[in-house]
């Protein structure tokens, strides 16, 4: 094996000398503003990581969660996962005629959006669920990295898994390299995100929480077997069971957690509630021009109670177009 | 930091060396005898470990999964987590003087076991049910530890959470130290694993996958949060429901796999389903003088689809009283 090869500088100092001294000597977040917003990340940090503080946090337990749409990577004009399901149910179509005679897949399918939204947020959740069951788990994970492989987005015209936020991009990484294990916990699908999420943001496919549905095991006639995705839901993880995501999948609660939105309420509130020291941070969407603006009057991404919580409790609010260098990872 | 109380010499050998130079170093497996499952183990680790083999799997890849009961620790006469169960409502008795009225928990607390067994299957799953809802998850964990520190086994007279395989204890370190990630995949509750998994194995919480009920958020009257264990069952990871559970909480396909039994059958069979060097092992129970002698008739952990295609297919079986020179782990 080549030595150099498999281990970064990097990777060997965070082994051989203590973590805190370690990411001291670099700055670790490049794409952010000084203000209080990193100051109290890099404080937190500090504090855990350095034994002897009355903070120290044993690494094992150095458990940090982030919500994904809108805090990881964009979710305006409307979450990537519904444009993705959306499009798949227009490839779909040919091998489906009846749905020519079948609501919501007529209007849809014919581009009819009054007909469409006079079918309420159900008929969004059929089509939603129709281009994400039906289908062994391999063919569906291919499905999703051919769509992110064509798809772009409409305003920034670029493949939808690079309209991730550099800055927490940065945040993932210091946050591993002072000994943090991080964690999606999103209201997205499970299967959707893992074929994309270690490439983007260094987090293996077995830290990823969502949402899932549940699958069925079967043997073909070869004796091979294949997982069928069904359109039963399995478990929702968002709101309330963000929480209950963590704790039937992760068993730890979290130190750390990262969210934009009133989705993200509860999780952080669960991880405020544990003994030692505790850090909640919520993305702000403040910056129309080079990404959107919206909070309390916003379908997509909608944050309103967990905003006033946060300003009641002193959490940590990001500022995107304040505390924000950049915003999206450059182009590679 | 006190870098030689952080760091163990083996833990740093296994950074700074080939992997591979480090393990055949040491006898990683001292209480296992010489003969085919241990060479089928060593072998198997060796080609996927080695740069350059044809076999070779990145780190990240290397996914190891055990069964619980009957795989890493005893599960005769009964489950221990029924046993736990069983003593909970008991325990619980006190608090719910309806029960006196109420089968199964009449019949149960009265000591009447062919009343019991009259009521069949659906009469012992209530009572476990019992046990397992109606309490906060971190009551229900602090349950769970009492439990262990009080309860012996009828048997062996010893903490139930001490009848763990020293053999699969050793085999679980050798994958890790050979840069697998060691997951325990049961049919057992998740929440009842986690409170002595990682003491008891080296697996921490993250990686413990299980069956699990529905968990409800709630907020007392000081804003509070806890997760109320509700009735409801919200996963089954057993038989087919392993192969799902894989999939919803890992996300990877393992390349190698362990169990004992016909609730395994499935993962075995998607483990060696994946391209590449893979690995399935049975634990065949064979020694009623140091433990217990079960399979094809066996009411718990019943073998027989499992041990036809094992044999079939040539998956490695332990022979417990052959393989292993020591079967539970040393007191300590």
């Amino acid at each position: 094996m080549n030595f150099t090869r498999r281990f970064t500088l990097a990777g060997l100092l965070a082994v051989l000398l203590p973590v805190s001294a370690t990411v001291a000597q670099v700055d670790s977040l490049p794409s952010w503003n000084s203000g209080s917003a990193r100051q109290a990340i890099v404080d937190f940090v500090g504090r855990v990581t350095r034994e002897g503080n009355p903070d120290f946090v044993p690494v094992p337990e150095r458990i940090a969660v982030f919500d994904n749409d809108g805090t990881l990577w964009c979710e305006q004009p409307e979450y990537f996962q519904a444009a993705f399901a959306l499009d798949s149910v227009k490839a779909m179509a040919p091998k489906h005629p009846e749905w020519k005679q079948q609501e919501p897949f007529k209007s849809f399918l014919a581009g009819d959006r009054t007909a469409l939204a006079e079918q309420g947020e159900q008929a969004l959740l059929t089509l939603v669920t129709a281009a994400h069951s039906g289908k062994p788990t391999d063919e569906f994970s291919k499905s999703v990295a051919d769509w992110f492989s064509t798809a772009r987005h409409p305003r920034f015209n670029r493949p939808y898994n690079e309209l991730v936020y550099q800055p927490m991009v940065e945040l993932l990484a210091y946050l591993r390299v002072s000994g943090f294990k991080t964690f999606i916990v999103s209201g997205g699908g499970v299967e959707f995100m893992r074929v994309w999420a270690e490439k983007a943001y260094g987090i293996p496919p077995e830290q990823v929480v969502g949402s899932s549905g549940v699958t069925q095991y079967q043997l073909d006639a070869a004796g091979k077997p294949s997982l069928l995705k069904t359109a039963k839901v399995q478990f929702i993880d968002d709101g309330p069971g963000k929480p209950s995501g963590i704790n039937m999948m992760i068993g730890r609660r979290p130190i750390l957690a990262f969210g934009n939105s009133d989705g993200d309420h509860q999780m952080l509130q669960w991880t405020m509630a544990g003994s030692g020291a505790r850090f909640a941070g919520l993305v702000h969407h403040t910056d129309e021009v080079r990404e959107y603006a919206y909070d309390r009057q916003s379908k997509v991404g909608k944050l309103d109670e967990a905003w006033d919580e946060a300003r009641a409790k002193g959490w940590t609010i990001v500022d995107m177009k304040q505390d924000w260098k950049t915003i999206f990872r450059e182009k590679p």
